[in-house]
This record gives C-alpha cells, sequence and structure tokens, in this order.
C-alpha cells in the first residue's frame, strides 16, 4: 500500500540547526504554536514532516484538529455504506441519488488532500505514495462514475469497478498509520511464509500422489456411489480441504472401511500438514511480525526523539553565558497548556516537578524530551469531596439511620445479595414470558436494581460513582462496582419496558423489535456478575486493554473482506437465490438449475450468496470460521459454468 | 502423577562436604566411578539420589546401562500392545496367554524396582511417589489379574479395569523425567485456565439466554422440520459445537433465513468466543507452560551444578599447600574415557584444551564444572581422507576423463539435472502404471537413480558419503546431497520392484502389499527435492531439531488416548457395528436399531466405534481433529439408552 515512511520517520538532523536562536529574545506566538505541535506530534507518534512557516504551521493545527479528522472517517463510513444502495442492493435507491453523494465525498477528500498538500512542502507531497494512491483512486473513481453514467444513460450495462477501491481509502489517508503499520508487517513476513507455504504445498502434492497410488485402483466409492481418489486433482482438492479439518472424518471413511491402514495414512496427513505445517506457519508469522513490529517501533521512538528535539530548539534559552541551553518553567507551561488545553493545574505542577527534579525552575534537554511520554501517562485526579447531600443537609445525611444505611451498601454482604438477586433473575429470564407473574417478576427486578443505584447514589459522591474510570475497573474502592455500564443498561431496561407495556395496553399488541430490545437488555444485566470476581475482572480489563490493537486488525479484516465482496458481487450476484416464501420449488435448488441435488441446496444454504453486500460479508464471514466451506464453495464453480457459454 | 522432584533435584550442600578427601592420595577406581557417575548424570540431566557406597555405584552404573533402559521400555510396549490381543481384540488370543505376557511384564517391572530400590536409600526410595505410584499399579494389575482370573474360570463376566493404569507406567518409570514435567507445567497452569473457561462458559451461557429469547418464540424450523433453539440446553450445546465450528453454517441457516439481523448475534458470538477466547486460552497456556518451564530449567542447571561439584570433591587434589583445590589432567582423562568410552583421543584433547586454557597440567572447579555441557557438543570430526580409489590405483583415478567425470558430479548443474529428473519421475508416476511404457520407465529411472548413487560413491569418500551427520543437513560440501536416506530408499525400490516383477513374471499375479511399497518407495523418491533447496532444508532441519519434544509430547497424548480407549472400549464395545459386507440391511443403521436414520448411520460412520483398540484410536483422532464431532458423538448417546434399562 505505502512504501515505509522512511522520509517521515526520521526528519533531518540538520533541519534542527537551521532554526534561528539567537541570543533570548522573547518567544513570539509562533514558536509556541511550532514547539506544542512538535510536542503533540511526538505524543500522538504522527510523522509528518509539515512546513514550519507561522502560516503552514497554523494550517497544521486546523488539520490536526479533531473534527477534520471526525468528519473525514464519517465520510469514509459514508462511501463504504453507498454499496448498501447501489445494485445489488439491500435497500435500492437511484443511481443517480448514490452518485451524488459518492461525488460529495469525494469532494471533501479532495479538499481534506489538498490542506495535507498546503501543510507539507511540495516535494514531500509528491514522494509520499499514499497520496498518489489517495489521487489516483479518486481520479479513478471519477472516470468509473463518468463512464457508468454514460453507459447508464445509453441503458446499457455497467461495472462499477472502482468500488474495490473504496477500502483502499482507509489504509491511505494520514490517519491509517495503524493499519499501514499493520500491513506493511505483514508484507514482510509474506516471504518467509511463502517458503514455508511451498513446502506445505509439495507436501499435499505428495501424499497426494501417494494417495492417487494406493487408494486409486482399489475400485473403492464414496457414500453417494461415486468412484473414491481416482482423480489426482480431486485428491488434491480432497486432502487441501482436509488440512482445514472441514471433511475430517468423511474424506477417510471409504479407505478405511476397506482397511485400517489407511486410516494410519490420513492420520499421518492430518498431523503432518494440519499440525505441524499449521504450527510452523503460526510460528513463522508470530517472530515475522513480532520482528518487524519491533523495528517499527524503534523508528518510532527515535522519531519521538527527534520532534522533541526539534521543540526543544525552539524553546530553548541561554540562561548564563557558555551554560546548557534551557527552557523556563513559564515557556513550558505555555507549551503544555497549548498541547493539552483542559489540564488542570495540579496536573501541570505534577509533570514540571518530575522534570524538574532539582527545582531549578528550568529543564534541559534530557528532560524535556520525557515531556511526550509524561504527557501521555493518565493521571487520576481524585478528591475525596462531600456528599452533595452532606453540604445540603449535613443534620439529615449524618444522623443515625444515614450512617447505618451507608455502612450497610458499603457492606460486602451488599454485593453478595445483589449478585444473588442476579442469579435468580437469571432464572427467571429462562422461563416462560408469557406466563404472567414471570413477566410481572421484571418489574420488581427493576425496582430492585433502580433501588441499587439510587442507594450508591445516596452513599458515594455521584461524580466518582460516574467517573470515567470506573467504567469497569473501580479506582477508589472495589465496592463502587455499579458502574455508568450498570446504569445506562438498567435505565434503558426500564424505558424499553415501560414502552412495551405502554404499546401492549393501549393498542394490546406487542412490538416484536421492542421486546428483542427488552430481551437483550436483560440479559445483558447479568454480565454484572463477571464485575464481582476479581479474577474475571482482570481477564475483561486485560482484553479491554488489548482492544485498540483488535480494532486495528478489524479495519484491515473490513479492507479485505469489502474488496472480496465488491468482487464477489459483481461476478456471482443473482447466481443463487433465496426465496422468502418456502414452498416455492425454486428453493430445493436455490433458483439455479445447476445447484439441483448438490449439497449446497440440500443444506438449505440459498441465502449464503452475494446479492447484495450485507449477504456477501456474511458469507465471507462463514468461509473464515472454515467449517463446510467446501460445500459452500461449489456455487462459485457452477456460477462460472454459467458464465462461460 | 508425581510431586515437583524437588527432593532430589538439589543434592544437600552438606553431603558435598562428606566425600573423604584427606591429603592427596592416589584416586581408587571406585572414586573414579563415582565422579563419572556425577558427571554423566550431570550430562544427562538425571535426578537419582543414588547411595554412594562401591557397591551400590556398581549397580547404579547397571541401572543406567542401555540395555535395562531398552528391554524396560520393551516390556512396557509389550504391555500396552497386550490391548490388541486382549477382548475385544483385534488379533483374539486365549485369555491365559496374555495374562501369561502380561505377568511376565510385571515382573520385569518388579526386577527394575528392586534394582531402584537397592541403588538409593530406603528413605529415599519410599518417599518418593513415582516409586509409590508403580508399586500401587503393579499390586493393582496383579489384583484385578487374580479377580478376572477366577470370573472366567467361574464363567463369569468380568471386566479387566487395570489395564487403564498401564500407560500410567510411562509416566512414573525413572525415564519418564520428560513426560513428568510436561504433566507438572500442563497440571501447574490449570488454575489460570479454569478462571478463563468459567469466564468463557458464563459468555456461552449469556448468549444461549439471548438466543432462547431471541429465536425460541419465533416459530422457526431446522431443516429436518424440528422446532428451532426452543430448549435452553440445547442451545447451550448448540453453542458450544459452533465454539469448535463443527455446526457453522448449518445451526445459524434457520435464523439467517429468518432475517440477517440474527447473522449478526451468530458471527459476535463466533467473534468473541471462538477467537477472542480461544486466543486467550492459547496466550495463557503458553504463558504458564513458559513460565513454569523456565522454572524447571532453572532447577536443573542448579542441581548439574550441584552433581558437577561433588565430582570434582571426589577427584580434587591438593597441588601446593593452602592453593585452590584442582583436578589433574591424568584423573580428568579417566573420568571422560569412563563417562564416553568411545571418545576419540583429538575429542578429549580439544576438550581438555578448552577447559584448561592457560595450559597448567590441572583444572579449578570452575573449569571442571563446565565439563558436564561440554560434552553435550556434538564435534564433527572431518577427516579428509583421499578416495580408496586413489589409493587402490592413483594412475587410473587421476586420469584426465576420471578428474573430467569427478568436476561433473561436483557441478552444480547435476544437481539441477537430477531434480528435473526426479520432476519427470513424478509426472511418469501420476500416469497410470498399466501402460506398459510407463511400467517399464520405473526400471529406467531407477537405474538413473542407482547411477547417481554409483557416481556420487565413486567422486566423494564412502564414509563421509553415508556419515550420520549428512543424513539431511550436509557438513562438508552442500554438493553431496544424496544422503543414506536416499540410497535407503532407491536400493529398497529397487529391491521392491524386482521382488514384484519377478512375482509377476513367475506367477502371472500381482501382490498388492509388495505393489503398495512399490509405490510408497517411489513417492518417498521425490523428497529428495526439497534437500536441493537450501530455505527447505532448513524448515526441515528446525522440524527435525524440534523433534524430541514433539515426541514427549506424543508419548503424552498416547498416555491420554490410551486411557481414554480403555475405558471407551468397557462402556461402548458392539454397540455399534460394522459389517464387512455393505449390502447387509444392519449396516444402514451400524447394526444398532437406536441409531436409524441418525446422521452418524447416514454418513456411513459405523466403522467408528470402540469395538477394538484400533479403531478406538482411529475415533478419538477423530474426535481430536474437532470436525462432525457432534455427529460422531450420537452413539455414545444411543449406547447410554442402551444400557440404563
Amino acid at each position: 500500500m505505502s512504501e515505509p515512511e522512511k522520509s517521515e520517520n526520521i526528519p533531518d538532523e540538520s533541519a534542527v540547526k537551521e532554526i534561528p536562536n539567537g541570543g533570548n529574545p522573547a518567544k513570539s506566538k509562533e514558536d509556541f504554536d511550532l514547539a506544542a505541535i512538535y510536542v503533540s506530534d511526538a505524543q500522538y507518534n504522527r510523522n509528518i514532516y509539515f512546513d514550519t512557516s507561522p502560516q503552514a504551521v497554523r494550517l497544521y493545527l486546523l488539520y490536526n484538529h479533531w473534527l477534520p479528522k471526525v468528519l473525514l472517517y464519517f465520510f469514509i463510513l459514508v462511501d463504504l455504506c453507498l454499496a448498501l444502495f447501489e445494485e445489488p442492493a439491500v435497500l435500492p435507491l437511484p443511481s443517480w441519488a448514490t452518485m451524488l453523494v459518492e461525488l460529495l465525498c469525494l469532494l471533501v477528500f479532495t479538499i481534506r488532500l489538498v490542506h495535507y498538500a498546503k501543510v507539507i512542502p511540495r516535494d514531500k507531497f509528491w514522494k509520499d505514495p499514499k497520496n498518489i494512491c489517495i489521487i489516483v483512486i479518486l481520479m479513478l473513481t471519477l472516470v468509473d462514475m463518468i463512464i457508468y453514467g454514460a453507459l447508464k444513460a445509453a441503458d446499457c450495462y455497467g461495472v462499477r469497478w472502482s468500488r474495490v477501491l473504496r477500502p483502499l481509502l482507509l489504509v491511505n489517508v494520514t490517519e491509517g498509520r495503524q493499519l499501514r503499520r499493520a500491513f506493511r508487517s505483514i508484507r514482510n513476513a509474506l516471504p518467509q511464509i511463502f517458503y514455508v507455504f511451498l513446502l506445505f504445498m509439495f507436501s499435499v502434492l505428495i501424499f497426494s500422489l501417494m494417495a492417487l497410488k494406493l487408494l486409486g485402483k482399489r475400485g473403492l466409492k464414496t457414500i453417494d456411489g461415486t468412484p473414491y481418489f481416482t482423480s489426482y486433482l480431486e485428491i488434491v482438492f480432497d486432502l487441501y480441504v482436509l488440512v482445514t479439518t472441514a471433511n475430517s472424518p468423511d474424506v477417510m471413511m471409504p479407505a478405511y472401511n476397506a482397511s485400517f491402514v489407511f486410516a494410519i495414512f490420513f492420520i499421518l496427513y492430518i498431523l503432518i500438514n494440519t499440525y505441524i505445517f499449521m504450527s510452523v506457519f503460526l510460528a513463522v508469522v508470530y517472530n515475522n511480525y513480532k520482528k518487524y513490529l519491533k523495528e517499527e517501533v524503534r523508528q518510532l521512538v527515535r522519531a519521538k526523539r527527534h520532534k522533541m528535539v526539534r521543540a526543544f530548539a525552539v524553546l530553548q534559552e541561554q540562561k548564563e553565558e557558555g551554560g546548557e541551553p534551557v527552557v523556563t518553567q513559564a515557556n513550558w507551561n505555555q507549551v503544555v497548556h497549548l498541547v493539552r488545553p483542559g489540564i488542570s493545574n495540579a496536573h501541570r505542577e505534577l509533570l514540571w516537578s518530575v522534570c524538574d527534579d532539582k527545582n531549578q525552575g528550568a529543564i534541559g534537554k534530557v528532560a524535556f524530551v520525557q515531556l511526550a511520554d509524561l504527557l501521555n501517562i493518565e493521571v487520576i485526579t481524585i478528591k475525596s469531596r462531600p456528599h452533595p447531600l452532606n453540604s445540603l443537609c449535613p443534620a439529615l445525611y449524618q444522623s443515625a439511620p444515614s450512617r447505618l444505611l451507608c455502612r450497610m451498601v458499603q457492606h460486602r454482604a451488599f454485593v453478595i445479595v445483589y449478585d444473588l438477586i442476579i442469579l435468580v433473575n437469571a432464572v427467571f429470564i429462562g422461563l416462560d414470558e408469557e406466563n404472567p407473574m414471570i413477566a410481572n417478576s421484571e418489574w420488581a427486578f427493576l425496582a430492585l436494581y433502580l433501588l441499587e443505584i439510587l442507594l450508591k447514589l445516596y452513599v458515594f459522591e455521584p461524580r466518582a460513582f460516574f467517573s470515567r474510570h470506573s467504567f469497569w475497573n473501580c479506582v477508589s474502592t472495589a465496592q463502587i462496582q455499579s458502574t455508568r455500564f450498570d446504569t445506562i443498561i438498567v435505565v434503558s431496561a426500564l424505558v424499553a419496558t415501560i414502552v412495551n407495556s405502554t404499546m401492549k395496553s393501549s393498542g394490546g399488541y406487542t412490538s416484536r423489535q421492542i421486546l428483542d430490545i427488552v430481551f437483550i437488555l436483560r440479559v445483558l444485566r447479568l454480565i454484572r456478575v463477571v464485575d464481582s470476581i476479581k479474577r474475571f475482572r482482570t481477564i475483561i480489563n486485560t482484553l479491554i486493554r488489548i482492544g485498540p490493537a483488535i480494532l486495528t486488525f478489524g479495519q484491515l479484516i473490513i479492507v479485505v473482506y469489502y474488496i472480496f465482496a465488491m468482487v464477489g458481487m459483481e461476478l456471482f450476484k443473482d447466481k443463487v437465490k433465496f426465496f422468502e416464501d418456502p414452498s416455492d420449488p425454486a428453493q430445493l435448488y436455490c433458483g439455479n438449475p445447476l445447484l439441483k441435488g448438490s449439497a449446497f441446496a440440500q443444506l438449505n444454504y440459498c441465502k449464503n450468496n452475494f446479492n447484495n453486500v450485507v449477504s456477501s460479508f456474511i458469507l465471507l464471514v462463514e468461509l473464515t470460521v472454515v467449517n463446510q466451506w467446501h460445500d459452500i464453495l461449489p456455487p462459485a464453480g457452477a456460477a462460472g459454468l454459467l458464465m462461460t457459454p
């Protein structure tokens, strides 16, 4: 997708010295802006080689603002979602409408790109493959739209081939750094994987040859009565499927029925190709990914240091003649304010005291370079504020019954009682909800959960209770376990249940959708139990912490799936049909005479087709999950046959 | 199986000082024996706390001899293989015969145990759980045999329940160190895995509850017309199967046909439970296994050092008054000779010069302790001997045509030509061997391969050609690629082909078995190509190097499979029958009326049964491979039903 961004990663050391630094003139606003940008680039690992002129710096500040970034991602999302409305569509829209929206998206991408071009020097812009990529994608899309529009106008059949390019935007926008890094790591691991793959294929071919010689002439029959293992290519395919274990005992059974010796052949095959080779693949990918990621991280750290050195060069002052250049606390404060406008005074002073540990009022280069990492450390400010009720009405809040209540809620038994209530609730959910007793019990449980929230609000300071950090993991005490997540679920369940019963009592009918939401919310409420057990909380917290890495990988998957879905839709749309009416005789062969009697139709897989983008994605997930993939494939072959004549 | 062998791992430091060491008396033969045992124990990581009396040392030397060890493993193998001949048998033998053999095995195990008891101090013997284990296994087996014999004599039905204990012998014999280590690592990782498993089960239960609420009341039908997702327990089972991906798209199809929204539910489920949780399992097992293995290795290294210190204490002499104690070269030589009788003088001198790098004629403790590791380093002695033909007839061997031949064979093109020949051979193997032209071409290929071996023998020194180290990987030149493996394959193929064609021409019939062997050998010949490509050789060498670890794991698998096979055979034998005659109507339901119309019978899985030990093992492998396991299970349920009344 794009070359390793070396040109950006390491700014020339010489450039650092270019920055004017005569005497100790007062720093201008531009200087602070520039320094703040370097620090913030270092903090967020941005590797953009921007122009240092005041005008470009102002543009660059705007470029890094969250709003244009969110807008960009929103329009990429819109662009990707257009597949829902274009032929073959889930919700058909006239093609002029989708094309208008797409034009708007293209316009937004162009503006963003022009903005980027204004920020960085022109030669850097044209040297960067990701900018070229975006320009090519935009041009090709425009050309495709014009051709498609012309063909449509002439009532000809047109293919929107440029749709496969859309996900590439996700990779090539400036913010797609993580994604590009993942792609680079994969690409770097490819040569190693390729050799293992060759050896693996060689092994499959050798085993197939052996199978042909051993089994081909024995006149064995498969369960359908067709000859077993007589054609070399079929054996290769069958044994390749066996590596994924998708046809595991079936492919072996005819040979095994003939003699148990052949079972040993298959077991040996599975051992070598499924277990050993797949483990080697995993090991090679793991090792290479780790190796290249380490290299990338090393480059990142180096680039971060360079940026901080540049920021220091902008801010530095000569405190005494011939001494080391330093940054004064006042200047430092101003930069930190610019980098993180919302920072509290206490937090800022804490950071300063970490940097200036000898309390000299100014820091040198080494201490200044730490700033980017210090800013990334999350600092939680806990203020032991009194409860607002305590301030409003101390007499009541400090009274004996009120204090007893507080002690009760803070007691471990309170948590246990509520865990038990949840378990009882789980049993009630499992029972038949059409029984009126069960249906009404829901109100009791809702009341109990609401009571819990109110009690906790009474006992704990509301801001601590709703604080961002106690979303899953509680900072101050393990007792405050009811979290924002909890509250949201309980309140939504309450609202949904009220809506549902209002509709029921007024119109007398139950909306299936609302009922579904009610059920989901009720079941989600049970997840709370996990939070009570410390070990479970640890595992969940670990999973949440690796979340961002999984998200990057998710984007990568979406890029790949989207491209395959687009190609698949053009090739296979309407080759396999699903009929809403199950009594339709065409349903027996999915509307495609070539599928008559195939395993695909018999297993009722007709809805696994490429007729719209949602079906395509679900089909691709099914193929990823591997099982039965050899039964899902045939329609593609059948469709191929249909297309040939 | 057995507690961490701490008691053995670290010999008491105090014991080291007990060893008499007055003045510099000449070392006796017993001293050398003792020192040699310590060194060899350190070299092979044996952790046996033996008696140091001369008599016990002599017994211990015998105990460590390879012959009794091989005999022990042979009798364990015989004991395990008895399952082939006992009811339900592959090859039935009268029960008195198998029991006689088993008695012989028990006798051998007892002798070995008594021998061990004589070697180590009595209190150590009774404190070691693995000895207790063996004694209990032997006693229980004897009791079981007596009961079974008595029941047989009275014509009653008896169960040989002690057979499940047999594989435990593999774990508990002194030599099963690696296996015990693997078991310990697994056991230590269990608590961590258990918590992840609980969370995983919680997630499955929550998703099942949600599925029940969302899908249970919609009146959906599966492909068989049975109600879909209406019973909670069935949903839990179905979703558990889905985690293994064995019923991947099928379980989703009815819901997906109703609405694509439900597909999202299933995709989310697979994402969380199959991918994320399974990855967490892998990560936890990997991390824990690594952690505990590291600890074990650390203990091993410590124990090794202690043993070498003890050996040093036996051999040490005071060279000068008040100086450090040392070991002289003469004593050192004698010990090395005892530890490794076949060591060459050059090799021994090399080792000494590594230890005594200052050439003082004696080494201190630090240098001596290295010896165990030095002995483990493989040293390859390459002697550039002249070719025997060169010595016999130098005029001929040094003549111009002979030298041209040598150059040709050593040329890279020679290897390429033979690789091409192999590829052509592969194509010929794939063709129909009943065509006489193809059948005769086999002779041409055999002649070509033989010619290659003869040419290489002519060019390279035969001992280098057949050397152990060039089995796969060639030491001196990459040109010598035809290895022992190759030669064995080619010569066997030649013999088998000759036998086959003799039988064909004399009796006019072709033996299927010999033909099979010929085919396998022909295909194996093709593996040579792998050896020509350097990258492939690297991968294969890596795989060979991790071979021992895989072997340990293989033993572990066999222990587990054997126990399950024994239990399975007692529970399910003859519940499912396979009929050699496919026209037998009972074949349609595997001889068990309860299986009429089940997926198991329809898929022709009748041979997947517990009717003998071979079938049981194959069935267990199939279950391990996961696919279709939910279809293989039902007979167990059916058998359970049969047993209840």
